[in-house]
């Protein structure tokens, strides 16, 4: 059975959840500036989405992270590394691309349900 | 077991079904000068490829969309709007990335077998 | 059951394997100007880790490849149709980012455990 837990937009679904795996994507709700400030709020809404999951950020499989620009990395790594479980370290890949507007980063993970 | 779809590339399949899950890719079969021409073509071949692997569009779970220009966003998304199956929203991102020759959008979505 | 393979950054595996599938993630070793060597060497990292995961890059089921150059995609599939198994040809799709400092190729595989 799968799981579809609704968006704000009627044709995606904000987190789905099938064969015990969670998967979820999140920007940051606020537009900060800077890279670091959205990144902290994007890993507090994939956090929240987890919750609302039902299951949490200790849990994660995978997370593929985009950021808008590649030469401030550091400062992505610098919000993961303050947020993410040590002591169940995701896989990870990081790339730049392109986002909506004001958006500087977008994360999917997956998680064990 | 595993099984593997043959595409036009022989190290490469179109579709791979694994454990109940469906992963396929297309990009656009005729390459229109519009993003949401090729966005409808891209998306009738997801649609082509799920039906050759036993499955349907309504039991997709997850869609990455790639597009070469993320200003144009809204026309995928339109182009998604009217082909996604609301009863049944896939978890969903989009980003901007570069792409082979005329090819404006890729998608990647997994599905339930 | 997750097991997770240790990567030099504690926040993070370099392998995770979970349900019967590993996903693990690779850039080149060495940085070389060429994307065509990157390529090589990173298909060789993917294929040790998949090996220390205890598999073998003849069960992956997926490949997301991220390169810097979409105009050198060609040489990217040349060390890629030297190197993957064509009896077990995995579901791939390559678009074009921005990497971190000399990286010119980064490799996401699914592969069955």
């Amino acid at each position: 059975m799968t799981q579809r837990i609704p968006s704000i937009f009627r044709t995606r679904s904000r987190s789905v959840i099938h064969d015990g795996i969670v998967t979820t994507v999140a920007v940051a709700d606020t537009k900060a500036p800077q890279l670091y400030d959205q990144a902290r709020d994007a890993l507090a809404v994939i956090e929240r989405n987890l919750v609302e999951a039902g299951t949490t950020k200790a849990r994660i499989l995978t997370a593929m992270i985009y950021i808008t620009d590649i030469q401030q990395k550091a400062e992505f790594n610098r919000a993961w590394d303050e947020w993410a479980d040590r002591e169940n370290p995701p896989l990870r890949a990081c790339v730049g691309v392109a986002l909506e507007a004001d958006d500087l980063v977008e994360i999917v993970v997956t998680a064990q349900a």
